[in-house]
């Protein structure tokens, strides 16, 4: 990992409340070690109207870090004042909080763009990203079904897993966002050695975990009850699990769903692997209601999300809650 | 409802945990107003294993109530015991803790068809169901599905609504025990108003609640997200809602199953429909660890169960966890 490189936050959507909570993260974590990727205007826009006092050092690769942003606060007048290292992006048009605007869409995916291309190179250690808003991307007749696949494409990798955190779980998921219908053609044989090789090379890569653990729930009610309820757990997940476990994999299941989720495996387990979006992230937005986040597995570097939407209703208000990015923000301070 | 009527409770299969979560139950609530439906030796002997003091009075009918439980035990050297009015249904052949015997599988239906009658003549109040074994009654050659369907066959109602509740959430189920691939399908039109129906009607009746509030998950992940990701909200769950609106139905959503979940929603809610086992159980049992209860909807009767199994390695050893049976008491006391 890039330890001593800066965390790189890409703020989304500038009419939503990504940098609000930007704003918020900064104030209670302190802006060192943290490049943000937004317009420096709209961040200062939105900074006046919380009342908060920022200054912007435009960030220059080539120099950052060489002056600490703590030290340069040295005076009592300025020590209130956030010192935020801004990678300037310009947005396209006048933001209004709450307000989409398709002509900002390019904004919104150069900063991502600019951002992942940075931690790809080695210039930063990982990318913490706020919301985005899907629809008017599409609006702006740009294809766009999600920052995961987004960033999978600019990392050129042709496959990347969802996971959820808490800070008591961690949730994978086998299928993402598809209708329940079609989950069980998506999962193959094939999708699901792939998606449990991530996994499981992710938690020993970024995790530091020599030996994963991996709970797989099982696809049908009560994991199929011996094909009477369905036999996707006999004819696929069963030799999936039995293949990789000769390889060396510690693998648990596939377990019932409804009774998985206790104490004893969630202590145990690094991750609980779901077959699909509704049979995980119930329970897991449930426990970590309000600071849950999303990581991509399978990307050549770090990147973990907020778990929520931009809020537009909310946008330049400062009343949103910022628990989901702070929470992001630890996890990818206890990994890098 | 039957006021003044005992609870009838079926201790479930023999050689599980049923009769001691009964005995450990009785311990901790009293005698006062409960029937066990059990072979009385079953009981005598497994009270013997756990040195709990009982003494058994057989019920009958015609005289029950007259002279309290209480009362009986007057005198000191009898207070320590526990005096139980057992309705006695014997068992086929000896039961050995942790051993399952096809021979006694129809004792099982029979105390469940006793008790059941007996709720529906207004004999009992309510039905407390202990786990039974669903594989061990089939090798009887019985078809047997669960206790949910078995009592619906002996009530005689075309269709009941399962629905698991804590001290937090009641959550149905618009389908249960059928293949994730078979859910789609499943749930009609026609299905999908019966079970708002039944489910709207018993919070009428058995819930006192004058106007339910009922939140219904979408299907699909996102609930459809207005049909890119399934159109089953659209062809299906929607107009459903609509239609039972203009009948003076509360009813919020479709929602997105990973976001129902919170304080806001749950506090609200006087229950939750979610389209299938798995989009519903897990976080319910999570939230409810060790007691969840199981109430049947739509039977002409109260009818509350554990929501665990007969745990055969437990049994006899009295380190099951009662809770399950305790709030399934608990809940049955609230409302009769």
């Amino acid at each position: 990992m890039l330890k001593n490189k800066p965390i790189i936050i890409s703020a989304g959507e500038p009419a939503g409340i990504g940098p609000d909570i930007v704003l918020m993260l900064l104030q209670k974590v302190g802006t060192e070690g943290i490049v943000v990727c937004i317009d420096k205007l709209l961040l200062k826009q939105r900074a006046e109207q919380a009342n908060i006092q920022i200054e912007i050092k435009d960030y220059c690769a080539d120099t950052y870090g060489s002056v600490s942003t703590a030290s340069l606060s040295c005076n009592e007048s300025r020590k209130k004042t956030l010192i935020i290292t801004v990678l300037h992006v310009p947005l396209k048009a006048e933001v209004i909080a709450g307000e989409l605007n398709a002509l900002n869409s390019h904004y919104v995916l150069e900063v991502l763009t600019r951002a992942s291309i940075g931690c790809m190179q080695g210039e930063f250690s990982a990318l913490l990203t706020g919301p985005v808003h899907k629809g008017i991307i599409n609006e702006a007749g740009v294809l766009f079904s999600g920052h995961t696949e987004f960033l999978a494409d600019i990392a050129n990798v042709e496959k990347v897993v969802m996971v959820l955190a808490t800070k008591i779980m961690k949730v994978g998921l086998a299928t993402t966002h598809i209708p329940l219908n079609k989950v069980s053609e998506t999962i193959t044989k094939e999708s699901l050695q792939q998606v449990l090789e991530i996994v499981h090379s992710e938690l020993q890569n970024k995790y530091h975990k020599k030996h994963p653990k991996i709970y797989v729930c099982g696809l049908n009610p009560h994991a199929g009850e011996d094909g009477h309820l369905g036999r996707e757990e006999i004819d696929t997940i069963i030799p999936v699990l039995q293949m990789l476990r000769d390889k060396g994999y510690d693998l648990i299941g596939p377990m019932p769903a409804d009774t998985m989720f206790q104490p004893k495996y969630l202590d145990d387990a690094d991750l609980i692997l779901t077959m699909y979006h509704d049979q995980g992230l119930p329970v897991l937005k449930y426990q970590g209601f309000g600071e849950a986040i999303n990581i991509t597995f399978g990307l050549p570097f770090l990147r973990v999300s907020v778990d929520h939407g931009t809020a537009l209703d909310m946008a330049g208000t400062f009343t949103a809650n910022p628990g989901s990015m702070i929470a992001a923000y630890e996890h990818i301070k206890g990994l890098v």
